[in-house]
This record gives structure tokens, sequence and C-alpha cells, in this order.
């Protein structure tokens, strides 16, 4: 049976590969997995269906045969684990590919999400302050400081290119806009992940179905 | 070898089971390990040799012979895979409670610990503002309430207690102050969670390392 993945019917970058359902399709295409697209409106998301596969009324969600999941490391850690071609064959290495999938969600995203959040919602609250934000700015910095550090100059997060990197790149995409130039073996290690065909192939097909017309998915 | 687990030499809550340690702890007690426990100052945290071990400079580390890993969610899942106790044996079931442990850390700690944050850094600040508090508790809301309709009247999430049920009461305990006492389900969740003997084992052992006096940690 075809896997089945649930995505946005509309989404709010106009498909530039930041919508959740990147990480899956960019994995599916590594694992040389085919799979089918459903698609959900905003409306929808938050009705009894979806929230029977997705309790917190997100996307992505992947189905296969009888096994339903959601959470985006989640799904990319059950292709890795089940298809080769995102997890080392050494059990430690494994281990380790893992503990990059956890930092990136669990350290890297969320002051990311939280800046981009303000960005959005903060601008003509009473709390507005640019000393905030850059506050929020900084956050960020500590973590990608250190992560820099890390990578220094190797190719990726632990000799070759993993689920890990794969989790983290997709993160870092996320403050492409207006922080990553500060850190140019970030940026190299990005645009390293973004050469890789499979992402290609995953950005295209998240692209083709996003840059038409908005429909009636708000509803 | 006794596996090594790296841990606050001080911690600022005094041992009541929310640095981070605590999930690996109580992970290690449900499989039945024994470790070692090596302590690092706040100011050993930011120097190379723990940076080598973790690159943000945070506690909790894992070592087992010549394995290093870091972030609490990844050192459980580790000792899930590799010990029996922490996941179901059926293949899909184990995925669901992988999926539980991604949501723990990427959906619902991401808020909590943006609300702490604020509430030790805010006050004092020009945008200091209880509006903006409110609003962050209510997006914590959203997801407890997402999370306590899902649970329903279950015991744990996926039929059996799972790393997955680890994970998320662990996470939950940190809004347990301000916020469970709404979600009657989920403080009676986190009890039955807290009421088992591995957990309380860990709960001791931690809470015994900080209840004396401070340290030098400080240092
Ligand atoms: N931790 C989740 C996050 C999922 C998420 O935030 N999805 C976004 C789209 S990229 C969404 O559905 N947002 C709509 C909403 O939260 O209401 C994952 O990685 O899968
Ligand atoms: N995502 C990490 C978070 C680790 C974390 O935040 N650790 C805290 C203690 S509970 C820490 O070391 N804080 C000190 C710091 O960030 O400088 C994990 O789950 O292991």
């Amino acid at each position: 049976m075809t896997p089945i993945l649930t995505v946005f019917k509309w989404s709010p970058d106009g498909g530039k590969g930041l919508a959740r359902d990147m990480r899956v399709r960019w994995a599916l295409e590594e694992v040389g997995q085919p799979y089918e697209v459903r698609l959900v409106s905003f409306k929808q998301m938050k009705q009894p269906e979806h929230l029977a596969r997705q309790p917190f009324g997100q996307i992505p969600v992947y189905e296969e045969g009888a096994l339903t999941l959601f959470e985006s490391g989640a799904i990319v850690l059950h292709l890795a684990q089940t298809r080769a071609g995102l997890l080392p064959g050494d059990a430690n290495a494994r281990a380790r590919a893992v503990t990059w999938m956890f930092a990136a969600v669990g350290t890297v995203e969320p002051p990311i999400v939280e800046r981009e959040q303000a960005g959005f919602t903060d601008p003509g609250q009473p709390w507005y302050s640019p000393a905030r934000l850059a506050l929020l700015d900084d956050r960020i910095r500590v973590r990608l400081r250190a992560l820099s550090d890390r990578l220094g100059d190797a190719e990726w997060l632990e000799g070759a290119f993993s689920a890990g990197d794969l989790m983290m790149v997709m993160v870092l995409r996320r403050a492409d806009d207006w922080l990553l130039d500060e850190f140019p073996r970030l940026r190299a290690y990005v645009a390293r992940a973004e050469a890789r065909p499979a992402y290609q192939r995953a950005y295209a097909a998240q692209h083709a179905l996003y840059s038409g017309a908005p429909t009636d998915s708000f509803q």
C-alpha cells in the first residue's frame, strides 16, 4: 500500500519548503518511498476526522496501512528505521543521529518558532518592543553559535548525512531570512543539504502544490 | 561498564524532579539499569570538556562506553530500544510511542518553557505585561486541552505505559504549579505516573542530591 501524507491544502509561505510536511517529503525521497498526498484545509484540521489522526490539529500526518503517525520527527525516524538511507548501520552511530533529531526539534527549533510568532503577533500589542525581539534573536544566536562550533568544517553533523542532518537543516531554514547569514558554516551546511536530489524533488513537489492561486482552504 | 549520567551539581529547584536528568533517571529505573552520576557546575557546563559531550552546554549527558548521548528524549529512546520495559513489542505500537515522545518535547514542552522563562525574565523589563503572560498561558492551555481530550479516560496514551508517557509526564510536571489543575485527567495521569516505583526511586535519588545546602556549584 502507498503511504498517505496529510498536508496543508494551502500553505502560508506559498510552498517555500517551510511547512513541516517538507521534512517528511524529503525523507520519503531519500529512502525512495513513493507516497500519496491528502489535503486538509485549516478548518478541517480542527475537526474530529483530522483530530483523530493528529490530536493537536496540525500537519503533517503519515499513514501506512494500520499505522498512523504524527510529529515530523517521529515520522522521519520511522522512515529511517524501516528503510535504508537515513541512518548509519552501526548502533552507536544511529543513536547519535537520533540525538541530533531531538536537538533539532527540542533545542534549536523552539526559540526560532518563538521569534517567528512574536514577529507576527507582537506588532500592535501593548507589549510590542524591538528590545524584546532583539533578545529573542539573541536566544537563537546562542543555539546557532553552539551548533556552528560543533559542526566546524565538517560536511554533516556525524560523518555521513543522516536523519539528524535532515531535521536540523529543516529547522535552520526557518531562520534563513534573518539570522543564518551570521553563521557561514551553517549557511553552507544548509546549502549542501538543499543540493541533494532528494531535497530538490521534495521541494518541487511541495512548491507545485502551493504556487497556484489560493483555494478555498481557509474555510 | 556502568553508564554515567551527567547532572547539575546544584539544581535551581532543589531537586523537585524538574531538571531534565530526571527523565533519564526514571527511564534507567524503569529498565533496571544501574548508573553513576557525574556532577557539573554551571561554570563547567560552558567549558570545553563538557561542550565536547553536550554542544549546547546543558545537562543531561549519558555515556555508555564509547557512546555519548545528549538530549533527554534521545537518551530515553536509546534506553527504551536497548532494554526491555519502555516500549511495546509490536513495531507499530513502538512507532506510536515514539510519536508521543516527539509530541512531548516538540509540541507540549516549548510553550511551557516559554512561559517559565517569561515569568523569570519579564518582570522589571519595559515589555512586562500581565496580558502577554496570560496569552502565553493560553498557548499552553490549547496543547493541554488537546492532550486531555485525546487521553480521555485511558490510563496511558497508548494502552500500556511507555517511554511516550514518561516524556509527556515529565513535560506536564513543568506546568504543575499553575495550569495542570485545570485539566483533572492530566493531573490524574501525572499522579499515576508518579506512583510508579521506578519514578519514586529516580525522584528520591535526584532529591537526595540537591536537598542539602547549595555548594560551590555556581562558580
Ligand atoms: N511538532 C509538530 C509541529 C507541527 C506544526 O506546527 N504544523 C504546522 C504547520 S508547519 C501546523 O499544522 N500549524 C497549524 C496549527 O498549529 O494550527 C511537528 O513537527 O510535526
Ligand atoms: N532539550 C534538552 C534540554 C536540556 C536543558 O534545557 N537542560 C537544562 C537543565 S534542565 C540546562 O542544562 N540548562 C542550563 C542552560 O541551558 O544553560 C534536553 O531535553 O536534554
